[in-house]
């Protein structure tokens, strides 16, 4: 219950600080005879790494993940997959004088509060390093979902700061050190990261991601919802304020003529539901969109006050990304498939394997297929 | 895992169907010796009832709660407290004609693809009725969250469709049917519902929700953040498209200097976190706000298939609140009481129950009180 | 984490006291689809019901069984099932001279040190009463697992106090109050019951419950071992103190040479395991042994303690059996049936439904059939 | 819900196999504060560790355990602390010939059934090293309940085979390779095994483990009585085929006069409960007592059956314990302690942490203390 599971019946348990020996995970409810190696877990982590760019923090880390356990000459064996990444690259010096002060915006005060003392070195086990376990497990869950139900995912920034970041296509994301689904306006991100750095400041971003190609029908009716599942998992994501799922806020304004989706043989219409309705798949995209806030950490030296409850600076020297959410988005995504794997077998631990005699509408995957 | 409980230590699962014979919940894990009665929960079920106002659907019901269990001569014994709705409403032939078309923006087609088949009475699982449990769950653990902690809670409707709701005083909230704490606007909303009415249509709605008083430390560190299971619990609200946890979708285009909640030795000078840091309460309010999409079912025909496939029109007759979202405001606040109940119990299982040798800063609840 | 739900994926969770308005039980996961109605559940609640014989209590109640939920036109809809039964026959007077003191060998003591406050009308939630709702989820199970496995359960009393019941035949367990699969030596055990009421006494039972037709590879490898759910279920059971599964206790003075049960193109050649191998079904028969120790209520007036500490004499003048043992063969059966219920579904969220490549030995049901 | 992971609240995933990597475990919901060193974990995990005696298998490995998360600066600070033992001592090549045949009364067969592919190393994850974590975990469970409750634990050997081992004093259990209570009798049992070697041939063992100082009040009244849990843990243990609480299966014969422990105001006068009444701690030692089959892998040839179920023949070359019971007492002694620990968690969740006002009877330790 000290909630470092994400899932029920493919449960991710997470472990580690950002300083310790190391991070990972243990997936428990891996799906039995499925190929898998490091090499298709790698390129996930090396996509969330980072020291990439001069925009992200300089940390540099191979991030290599080691199988401990659960598969077998190449293959998931049906018992559970440790992942294991050890710490490289901890400079725990540039921590010493963060112990007896809170920075503000930080979870020190917070750990501090609930467990009386905590681990100072690079933010302890708040720091966003523990993403690195959770983009391994979605890179299982993707493979999975992909194999055996054609599923993709996509994820971008939509928005930098107070820049909004248009939409031109997705072929664009890996091309730039932004994830931005944009070529046009690089040099215009670049130019803002440049001057927020000499500002010693930071900023916030909006992610979108979405999956592509999940049946109808998975999901439970009432308290998880899947759409309510997804918001658990972003909004359990470092940094993140505030969920939307489809037309999310944007619905407030809407009126029911104009919001539900109506369907025809050919399929929905519209999505302003992003996928999901009374908390179950549509067979249509699933839609998610996250606020992150600006990067606690600036260079900028903050009044605080200590454990004595006095007032003082905090001035933060380690390294630290000016903005998280440029590195959010293949957190997102990995975060989405772990909630659809998970449903996925729950859909099928209730509803069986074996296809309904539903027929489905133009362009729908099949409900249990 | 068919998601029908909320809660991990305060345990909460529902049951029933809207036009069933009853619908209910089992609390499991309930503290013994707490004084109840069905008056403590009555009251709360009475400010979700519909049929107040004419703005809200007309289905009138006493929504009396039954104490079947888990109380002995008026307090709680510590086994399961079973609260029991009758349904006495129920005009089914409302529906028979839904039973083979899919209403748009409705779950209709999403449980017929996920179990192949389902009830069509008034919604069935997915109606707005199925909060009622909820909302008498709540009852139970604000109860005990006041009597323990002096946490209060309390909410408003902020937006109503494209009409923002000015926020004077809490203490108008019961004077109005919208739950808006605003005097000064009601006539204008009220005008805006009954041209709604008229046109035969629905409007969405935002809400604002609070706890007040929680003490700092409360809340898990990784995937069950405290805000990640708010925002799971808000999610799983029917008609609810986005969660906002303090600034929300406002840090996006805050700078980080800005954003950060200095701490004073007077406490926290600022609330962008919404009570929230790192998963764990700040010991500042706990702020919440909704994005509730507009009713789906609205009295205009709509164009939609039929079971084959086949394009038919869905006219609704039934009786619908043209805003679900005004009378979403004490259930809100229910689903927040029931997240900290919870997280609650989660803390004092792993900390302890006895406060922590920890000062705290001026004006916060003692930790582990 | 109170305690009151039995099973991950089948989930029943558990209401009531004995002397409350009423029993029950949610249970949540039920696939859609099947058939259901009370007729399918009454049977077993009547094979359960006390005051059918001059051997247990003469509490009469009818133990009607009413569907809340779940059912839609006869058939699962997939969401949960509530079952309720209306208590009827409350004789809380007979109780009241109980509050202050501790009955031996009751929950009484334990119940008032965990809570502080104790529901003391006929055991309040310690009361057998409580196994009619698990009975009641049982009967739901053993449809679906006959329906679609065609698995079948047994059980039989074969000791009653010092006496060994021959075993004979199943045929005879339901023409005898015992649940004997005996029918020549019924007249010695009614004599055996007449004499130990007439001493006002009481005494232990075993039982032997049996599952035929389950597939190889149902359980799981390690802590959720298919056995170790059975001893859990099991011991649950008011008065249970051992559990035995396959040989049990005698498998200590057995050699491996003799205990491994061979396997042969026909089949397993013996049944030591008791259908059990490392947690996991091998396709033979369940077999699970359990130790009822003496009714704990007897009318022999026993020393004990107060509330105070001070010496007291407890007598009871409510009802009951003067061997539980006797009623447990149906609960026994029961639980069994729920706990495979749970396995079956484990099994096809993480293996599928569909069956794998493996070629069954002879008299092996499909694997994942 | 693949059932690598015991507890509720004080949540142990185990992960490994035998010939893998690595085992280990990851401990959630450890309270924060508490000294923990790999010192205090190591001397468990030497009791339990082969090699150590000509009558336990010659595997021979430092199981030396690494702390890799959870703990900063040699205090735990509520975070998941993992466990990792490296494996050094495959010797895979002993277990080549196993992969297409079934060695009768192991989990070969019903694994291959479960998932299609199995890891055939050692007996893979169904190997006995994978109690190895489990008493790592158990040593720190053991560690807080000592410091917090002065709770402590003992167990032995009761019965080797078909010897009973008299019981003399728990002071010899260190001194002897058996784990016998015993000192006159060792010679006896040592020509025992070393007869049952020279046959080929393998003996099962009773243990009895045996905790003391439990406040009365732990434990939960339905389906998860403590009784409940510890047959769930320990039915979970490798070869465990019966499990007893308390007088166990003797109760079945015996009269309610004479089992009933009476209380008296200096405490019960006898334990044939075993410490647990209604699910529920007494106060009393908690007595339990396990059937350990005999070791399944013996050196005598074994007829068979391949994977296409053709006949053949076992021969098992590699190392293995000719009683498994044997070092089966430190496995015990630590699942209870997990048992225990997570009973005390969840009992201050709900009832918390002070102590309830209570007078105990004489000898018992207070209740929420």
């Amino acid at each position: 219950m000290s909630g470092n599971t994400l899932g029920h019946l493919f449960r991710v348990t997470n472990f580690g600080e950002s300083h310790g020996p190391a991070v990972g995970c243990v997936i428990d409810g891996c799906p039995p005879g499925m190929p898998l190696s490091a090499e298709d877990i790698q390129p996930e982590l090396d996509r969330r790494r980072p020291g990439t760019s001069r925009h992200v923090t300089q940390r540099n880390e191979a991030d290599a993940v080691e199988i401990l356990s659960g598969v077998y000459e190449g293959r998931t064996t049906g018992t559970p997959v440790c992942l294991l990444i050890r710490n490289t690259d901890q400079r725990s010096k540039d921590y010493a004088n963060l112990l007896d002060t809170f920075r503000p915006g930080h979870a020190d005060y917070t750990y501090w509060r609930k467990y009386g003392l905590r681990d100072p070195r690079g933010g302890g086990r708040s720091s966003a390093r523990l993403t690195a376990p959770t983009v391994a497990a979605g890179a299982v869950a993707r493979k999975w979902l992909l194999g055996r139900h054609g599923i993709r995912f996509s994820g971008h920034l939509s928005q930098l700061g107070d820049l909004a970041v248009p939409f031109e296509s997705l072929a664009h994301v890996p091309d730039n050190p932004f994830f931005a689904a944009n070529a046009s306006d690089i040099p215009r991100l670049e130019a803002y990261m440049d001057e927020l750095r000499r500002a010693g400041d930071s900023c916030g971003a909006r992610i979108e991601v979405a999956a592509h190609g999940v049946p109808a029908g998975w999901g439970e009716p009432l308290f998880d919802k899947l759409d309510a599942d997804i918001a658990h998992a972003m909004m359990g994501l470092n940094a993140v304020k505030g969920v939307e799922i489809g037309a999310g806020f944007a619905s407030v304004a809407q009126r029911g003529s104009m919001h539900g989706d109506a369907l025809t043989p050919a399929g929905f219409e519209t999505n302003h539901a992003g996928g999901v309705l009374g908390g179950i798949s549509t067979g249509q995209d699933i839609r998610v969109s996250l606020a992150i806030k600006p990067t606690s950490s600036i260079r900028s030296p903050l009044p605080s006050i200590d454990r004595a409850g006095q007032p003082t600076v905090v001035e933060t020297f380690g390294r630290h990304d000016p903005c998280v959410g440029i590195r959010a988005t293949p957190i997102a995504e990995a975060l989405l498939a772990l909630v659809l794997m998970d449903h996925a077998l729950r859909h099928r631990a209730q509803c069986g394997d074996v296809e309904l005699p539903v027929p489905p509408i133009a362009g729908q995957a099949p409900a249990g297929a």
